[in-house]
C-alpha cells in the first residue's frame, strides 16, 4: 500500500509525547482523587437528540451509522452521535443513575471528545478533556464554586507547564448589574460584552444599544463593569462604586468574593476576578471560570467551566452542578508546538540486558525478570550483535543502563552508558538511582 | 426531560466498578512498561478503506458523518469509520511514522474500540482493549513470539482475577502438517478445524472432505493433530508420531517448542500447546494465542493474538509483527456479572473533615489541604449538619476516617468510624495505615 497520511484535526503523538501526556494525565488524576472525586467514564455516544439540546453545537456533532445497516430501517443507531464534551453525558448519566448515586456526587472524567469543527492550532476534531463536576440534588451549596479553582490550581500547579491564572466571574453579578441598570435583556447584553476582546469597546457599546436596548449611559456602565479586575475582594468595592444596586448583584458579589478569597488563602495569585469574562454565561448560572497560562495568554483558555443549575432535571427533581474542564490535548498541543516539554528517553526501559549469544537468551530473560520483579523496566537485546551495536541500540532510545551478563562464571556488570561507569552488579539487588527509574518529564 | 435509558452494547460502570477498571488498567500498564513497551494512542477514526481491508469485518464498522455536512459533497469525512481493533490503526501508524520510529518497535495501547455487532453477554459495541505489539522492519526474530505470553502472564497474574492459561498454536505447524499430508488448500482445512468446538469431529471430517478435498485418512490425521495438547515440548513428539513430515512443520514445531519452554521456565502452567486453536490462522502467520480463565472457560478467550507478517508494508518494505490483546471490558464485564470483584469504598476519599459550623469552613479547608499535601485523599463535609449525619455521610460512601477539628483551642481528633477508635491528631503528621490510603480491590 502507499504511505498513509495524517487526518487533519485528529492529532497523534509519538511515544515520547504520549509519555508526557500520560504523565500529565496521571498527575491531574492524582490531584482529582486527593480531593475525593470518584472516577467515571461514559460511553462515547449519546442519542442525537440529547446532543442537540444545547442547539448551538449541532453543527459540530459526528453522527454514527453502521456500515451494513439497512438505510431504510429506522434503528436506534440512526440517532447516535459522538459526544462533544463530557458535561452533557455526565448530566445524562446522573439522571439515569440518580437512584444509585450518593449526593453531592463528585466525579472526574478524563476522556476523548469529538467535534466536527474546522481544525486550527490548538483546536482539534478529537481531543482529550479532564473534567471535574460536583452535582447535588435540588440545591448545591455555593462553597463548591470556591473549591474547584483550588483543585485546578493544585492539578496544573504540579505539572511541568507555565504557571496559570484562573479568571473568575459570576453570572449573577453581570445579570444583577444589568437589571439594576434597567436593562431587561441581560442575555443580549452578555453576548455583546463577550465580544469585547474581539471588536473593542466602541463596537460593543454600539451592539449594546442595538441588541440590548442600552442607552449611552447604560452601555458605558456595562463597559465600566467589564473593565473591573482584581486578585482580591477589592473588585466588589469597585463594582459598588458604580452605584448600581440589585439583590441579584449583591448575591453574586458575595459568592464571587468567597471564590476569590478562598483561592487567595490557598494559593496567592491563582485567581483573579475579571468581570469581562462572559463565555457560556447563557448557560452557566453562577461562577464561571477561564484559565490562562501566564506568558501564553495568546493561547486562550486551557481550562473553563462554571456553575449550571438547569442542565439536568427529571420530573420535579433538579440536579444543579458546578464543573470545570482541562483541555489536555489543547494544552499539550500548544506546549509541544512551543517546544516547551521534553522527556528524558523514548521508551520506559531503564536497563537493556545485552545478549552475548543467542544460546544465552534464557539466562538474559532470567536477569530481566529479576530486575522487573523489583520494578525496574528492562528489555533484552533483540539480537546477539556486537556489544557496540547493542550499546547503540540503547543510546538511540535513551536507555541509560546496559547490563552485561558475566561469562564463564564471572559476575554480571552494569554500565551507565552516559558516564561510561561500569560496576559489578547482581539482578537480585542492584537498583538505579530513583531519578533514572522512569523517564523524566521537564 | 424523562429519565434516560442505557444503550444496548455500550456498557457504563458506576464509580466503584470504574475504580476496579482503573486499578486493572494501571496494573496492566505497569507490567507493559516493565517490559519496555512504549505507550501509544491512535486516533479513534481510520479511513474506511483501511478498515475494510480485512474484508470480513466490514459489517461491524461504525461510519461517521458530520451532522451539518453537505450530503452531496464528497469530503474526507465521508470515508471515516471508528476503529474496531487496535492492530489495524497500529499497522497504519507504523507505516505513517516509520522514519521516526526505532525498530524493533515495542508499543502498548489501551483504548476503546467499537463494533456494530449484536450485543450479548461479554460482547459489547464499545469496549476497552489493552494491546502490546512488537514490529520490526523486514524480519522479526521468533523469540518475540515466546516473550509475549510472559508479559501477559505477569500482567494478568498480578490482578485480582482467576488464574489464566494461554493456549498456543502455530500456523506453520498446521499448514506444514496439512501440506505434508498432501492437502493443497490449508486455509480451507484451517477453517474446517476451527469449527471443532462448535460442530464436533464428525462434521469437521465431512467439512474437510467437502471444502479441503481431504480423504478419510487425511481428515482423520487432521483431527488427530487437533487433538494434541500438552503443557511442555512433548506435544512435538506426539505430532511427529503421526508420521507426517514437511519443512514448514519442522519450523513451526521448533518455534512452538520455544514458546512453550520459555513460558514453563517463567511461570509453570501458564502456557499449553493446543493444536486445535485455529482462530485467525487465515491472518496470523506464526504463533497464535488464546487465553482462558481457569474455572471460567465458558467465558471464552479474554486475550488473543498472534504473529502477522503481512499486515503492514509500504513499497518493498515489510513490517512483520507479533501482538496480543487483552479484552479488558470483556474480562471485567464477565467478572462483574459473576460478582467476582469488589472495592472497599465508593470514592477515593480516605478522610472526611467534619464541619462544626459554616464559619469554620476555611479552617477545615486548611486541614484538608494539609492532609492532601501528604497524599491523603480528603473531602470536607458538604454542610455543618449534626456530626451524626456527617458520620453517616462518610459511612454511606465507605470513607474510613472522620476528622474533627478541635474547638476553642483544643486539638483535632480523628475517628476510625469502622472501629469507633478516636485519637488526637494533627494534619501535619497523622497518616492512616497504608491499607486504608486507597480503595482496596479484591
Amino acid at each position: 500500500m502507499s504511505k498513509p497520511r495524517p487526518i487533519s484535526g485528529f492529532p497523534e503523538w509519538l511515544p515520547p509525547q504520549r509519555m508526557i501526556e500520560q504523565y500529565v494525565v496521571d498527575r491531574i488524576r492524582d490531584t482529582f482523587e486527593l480531593y475525593g472525586f470518584a472516577p467515571l467514564e461514559t460511553r462515547a455516544v449519546e442519542p442525537l437528540d440529547q446532543l442537540l439540546r444545547k442547539g448551538e453545537t449541532s453543527k459540530e456533532v459526528y453522527v454514527l451509522r453502521r456500515l451494513q445497516e439497512d438505510p431504510a430501517g429506522a434503528t436506534d443507531d440512526d440517532a447516535l452521535g459522538l459526544h462533544f464534551d463530557l458535561t452533557v453525558p455526565f448530566a445524562r448519566f446522573v439522571l439515569e443513575n440518580a437512584g444509585r448515586l450518593q449526593f453531592p456526587f463528585r466525579r472526574y472524567q478524563i476522556q476523548k471528545v469529538w467535534r466536527g469543527e474546522r481544525p486550527q492550532e490548538g483546536r482539534y476534531r478529537e481531543f482529550l478533556q479532564a473534567d471535574i463536576d460536583i452535582v447535588d440534588r435540588d440545591t448545591l451549596p455555593a462553597h463548591y464554586e470556591a473549591e474547584l479553582p483550588l483543585v485546578i490550581g493544585d492539578a496544573l500547579g504540579g505539572l511541568p507547564i507555565p504557571p496559570v491564572r484562573i479568571q473568575v466571574n459570576n453570572r449573577k453579578v453581570c445579570e444583577g448589574f444589568y437589571r439594576g441598570l434597567g436593562l431587561t435583556d441581560p442575555e443580549a447584553a452578555l453576548r455583546a460584552v463577550d465580544k469585547l476582546d474581539k471588536i473593542g469597546p466602541e463596537k460593543v457599546a454600539a451592539l449594546l444599544a442595538e441588541t440590548a436596548g442600552a442607552s449611552e449611559a447604560q452601555a458605558k456602565a456595562c463597559l465600566s463593569l467589564a473593565g473591573i479586575s482584581a486578585p482580591d475582594a477589592s473588585f466588589a468595592d469597585a463594582v459598588r462604586a458604580l452605584g448600581v444596586t440589585h439583590p441579584l448583584l449583591d448575591e453574586g458579589l458575595e459568592e464571587l468574593v468567597t471564590v476569590v478569597e478562598a483561592a487567595a488563602a490557598h494559593a496567592p495569585g491563582l485567581c483573579v476576578a475579571d468581570l469581562r469574562i462572559a463565555r457560556g454565561l447563557d448557560y452557566y448560572t453562577g461562577t464561571v471560570y477561564e484559565t490562562q497560562m501566564i506568558g501564553y495568554e495568546r493561547f486562550g483558555s486551557i481550562c473553563s467551566g462554571g456553575r449550571y443549575d438547569n442542565l439536568a432535571s427529571v420530573g420535579d427533581t433538579r440536579f444543579p452542578g458546578v464543573g470545570i474542564s482541562i483541555g489536555v490535548s489543547r494544552l499539550l498541543g500548544l506546549l509541544f508546538g512551543a517546544g516547551e516539554l521534553t522527556v528524558s528517553r523514548d521508551v520506559p526501559t531503564c536497563v537493556l540486558v545485552a545478549l552475548p549469544d543467542e544460546e544465552r537468551r534464557r539466562d538474559c530473560d532470567r536477569i530481566a525478570a529479576g530486575l522487573r520483579r523489583r520494578g525496574i523496566p528492562t528489555e533484552v537485546a533483540p539480537t546477539a550483535a556486537k556489544f557496540g551495536k547493542q550499546i547503540r541500540f540503547a543510546e538511540r532510545r535513551g536507555i541509560p543502563y546496559v547490563w552485561f551478563p558475566g561469562a564463564d562464571g564471572a559476575g554480571d556488570t552494569v554500565k551507565d552508558i552516559r558516564s561510561g561507569e561500569q560496576v559489578d552488579a547482581n539482578a537480585d539487588d542492584w537498583s538505579p538511582p530513583a531519578a533514572d527509574l522512569r523517564p523524566l518529564i521537564s
